[in-house]
């Protein structure tokens, strides 16, 4: 039988970089204060804040599904909604965190093409009167990149942040993959200007041991936050070891030098592939039409590839995939076309 | 200014020791399957398997609170309440994790010496009449080693669950520091025929880098159990990392062996003292009476020590407390008497 | 100015029968025991036994929506989903209320013509693999009459409870009109048979002073249920006043007389109406196609109707509702036609 | 065997007041809005304003325990506490409604003889430090009059309230017994300076059918308010029937008249009662020292009444009490002494 190969899976099977475990292993040096009030969480944070130049306050947590949804639980009350894409993470892939986190809250998916919400759709939600009887928008949560490999052009980003807002809507912006939207051109130091009140910046898609970065832009939302994460189960006591990796990636520039090899491998896989591609590859995910028969034959390969929310064959690539492997999997692609 | 020093502040202030980080280096190899079905994980619970001597399905997740919370919460409906002693860390020091991940659940707070619960409390909270207008009991919580550090009998232990289960309550027990109270003598494959439905094994506090394993003794809890880790953003994705500690640790004996150092470092403590100590030191705490200007002479003298509930001041040794420390912190313990 | 006319707007527009008031006088008389252990509260729920021919525990609450929510948290945990039509009351109308009640359970849109759910699109929704990533069902709910004033037929319901039972879901049934449904011909005694295991009754829509009934079919569900509704706030201490208008509703006929009347309205009225009615009338509401513009003129007449989810103008009518309104309704139709 | 008695047993066993039950058949005539938008509804609220001399947002729900627990999830985050008496209703007898209800919130017990809290316990509860660990107060709730039938002063309840808002937090009041206290006096036009936020006034047991009021003093409050009664199922539909008997309890000036009568039932019961008065009788309830041996004779007797949570034995007067019935129970009380 063929061993199984998680390459292209998801960008959550690849191990962590070097560069994330020689910060782990550099900061796992004698005693620190734990809570996140160690001197690798405040390195972590002032780095952060560097990269988004912006005076946020910034949290490590392990959780991407999480973080998103204390996120979500701080922006919008049980009897609201947040808007997001319909196939969004938050909406379709967290077994209902954001109603568990934010006891009962609503989420009201908006359509738009790749993943990425379409303006008219976000101004339909925001001109539906509000009722007592449905659960009204309170907060617009946006994914950067998307679950499509789709990126947001920065003007269309703020575009959809600027009506949201203008309808005293708050915004979350789901960054577990905001590396590679960063490396296909994104300019993080726009989102504070945008608006948005909560990031989550994701460290484990990125190349990292288990690592996320909660960003509070919106300082109303600072009090008490830590006892918002201690009793959500997210204020790590060691937190060391969640800080440590942003400092190794980004002190390091691997940030982002390892997200634009990521979507370059996507790329390249995409040049590759004999079907067709659904959606713009801009990040690390390619989408390729396939059906259950051809699929099959893949999995007979051994490639471990899903098929996704909206019918396509999903193929991701991370820091760690190799030129070797996509062309391999081109090869085997061809053969099963 | 004296440099602050956090080696007997918890626990936690620990760094990760060698056997944990040794295998979370060698588990950060090639690509993996992830939430859980990475092979690291499985061998990591067949190690837990055989550490209780039972047939158990394991979960890693990277909390204890959230461990704990997620346990009661599938123990203990939201109108019920968990019995608990009134000073553990599930009802004073997880910022009502329980009710949050239990939408409400009680906690009723039972007496007992250090920590431990005292039969006749327990009886008393069992003999109350069943009332709409309350709370009424549905689990009991222990924790082993409790928080004052000492460690129950396995006779008292087993002697507690079973008049919790004749009256027909679930079982979860805290076992945070599971390894300093197996090194006191604790039989933890006495957990299961005892009855426990549901334990938290610690590992952070035990020398890992965050990880907790959640053993579910009781087969009817298993369905959509990972659905349940899932929403309460405690599925990892890449699991291997939260796997891997107790892999090295539990392989090469070091999960007792580090616990069993850090009760000696407790003793040595106490057996230095000239503060009184107030509960028995059998597992690695050590809880003195020391006035508020002793206290502030000593953080004067840069160690980080807290005020417990009980008034105490309490001291904590881990895997990498020192001699030289220990002595060190004598010294100025004698110094500021 | 036309005074505003709300006989149309819902069947909640209406007051309050005789038979139901009469009985609320008989049991405002002197001292009784409260939150349900009152006679009055017992006969109710011999009678509402009786009507089902079902040995059912029974409660009455205030409200509907609680009601519906209180069921389906106690068939449904939070990381699971209640399968129902995507414009069930339950999904659309109650704010939330079963992820509220239920922390965060999801429910899953179902589709089918005229607010009955297809048999194949319940079947496609139990064929869904199970996974840890989205939420599973755990319960199907039904609703008759409809949202859209049609009634299952009794076989049309059974066979949909046996595929969701044969799947291991529970099934809850949502009563409002279910006075309605049974002067349609439903068959209430054949709920329990069809292993319905939570109806609730509605009182309030058929003719009552606010009440609803809560029947437990299923035995397992009665432990500590006057806890669950106590702290979920459906405990009433004065509860002779909600199960007093359900005794003289039941005693009299009241109950399915006032509903022949009101379903005899609705009839009367699709047949005066020259709009198109969209959906069979087989209760008490009639649902019409109705552009904007006659719309507004038949508000301007002073008739407050509503556009329903699916785009039409619904008109409730109720054991309120008198030839005579219908006729003038009918004429207003005609004119603004 | 004798017939039990409930004319003591609860102030809720009462049936409803002739002046309530007016009100609610003229209010039971022909079609009304719904939801709160009926003029029954606005009449009451008019009153209510009137009574409190004070500019606030009304609405009328079903239950004093849900009126409660939406209040302090409306003033209380998940992760903070409410500080109450530690023998508040919403403390100890509302089945844990508010974490419920606020997701966890937590519930801090302040000492206080008889029901009061105490100035030094509420200092105490302000002065701890604020941390990430545990759930630090955000509301003050108060009861007045308090479950122990005592009553607070006007500058008593001010110097609370004035300490709680100096430390930040927002305040609750439990009007469950309002009437009673303003018969006993308490002003009630003080409530909105003293910086009440939210406001329940009791009908139930004030005489009516079951009937509160909420009332919202903080304009911040307001916006969606109903959205979060209607996810609680505490939105009526038939919203007149809530609204009438505070239009005909507080039009009659039945309101006051009634709670009189039954405060000075109370006095009367202790002037009879050879069993020692443990509170200071200021409203509508009497609290003895009665042993086990006494108690039950009495119920013996047929008399319903029960232990309390201090130990003593509850005697609720309410505005059926009658006199012959005081002095019956004060003549059975001799001779079971």
């Amino acid at each position: 039988m063929t061993r199984p190969r998680y390459d292209f899976a998801s960008d959550n099977t690849a191990p962590a970089a070097p560069e994330a475990i020689d910060a782990l292993l550099a900061a796992n040096q004698g005693f620190m204060a734990s809570y996140g009030d160690d001197e690798v969480s405040a390195r972590a944070a002032d780095l952060i804040r560097g990269l988004l130049d912006a005076d946020a306050e910034i949290r490590f947590v392990a959780s991407g599904t999480a973080a998103n949804a204390i996120a979500l639980a701080a922006l919008c009350r049980p009897f609201e909604a947040v808007l997001s894409h319909g196939h969004s993470h938050v909406a379709t892939d967290e077994t209902g965190a954001p109603g568990f986190f934010g006891h009962g809250l609503g989420i009201t998916a908006l359509e738009g093409a790749s993943g990425r919400i379409a303006p008219e759709a976000l101004d339909r939600a925001l001109a539906a009167h509000d009722s007592a009887h449905h659960q009204s928008p309170a907060a617009l949560s946006l994914t950067n990149a998307t679950e499509y490999g789709t990126v947001y052009s920065d003007d269309r980003l703020a575009a959809l942040t600027a009506r949201a807002r203008g309808a005293g809507l708050k915004i979350h912006l789901d960054g577990a993959r905001l590396a590679n939207a960063m490396a296909a051109g994104c300019d993080a130091r726009l989102l504070a200007r945008a608006g948005v009140d909560i990031l989550v910046v994701g460290g484990t898609k990125a190349g990292m041991t288990p690592a996320e970065a909660l960003v509070i832009f919106d300082n109303a939302l600072v009090r008490r936050f830590d006892a918002r994460l201690k009793q959500s189960g997210q204020l790590p006591s060691k937190s060391r070891f969640y800080a440590a990796p942003f400092v190794g990636m980004l002190e390091t520039g691997a940030f982002l030098r390892r997200a634009a090899h990521a979507n370059a491998m996507a790329r390249k896989l995409a040049s590759l592939s004999p079907f067709k591609t659904v959606h713009p590859v801009e990040a690390n995910g390619v989408f390729v039409e396939m059906d259950g028969a051809a699929h099959k034959r893949l999995l007979g390969k051994g490639w471990q590839v899903y098929r996704f929310l909206d019918g396509t064959v999903r193929f991701m690539c991370s820091w760690a995939t190799t030129e070797e492997a996509v062309e391999a999997l081109g090869a085997d692609l061809k053969a099963i076309a």
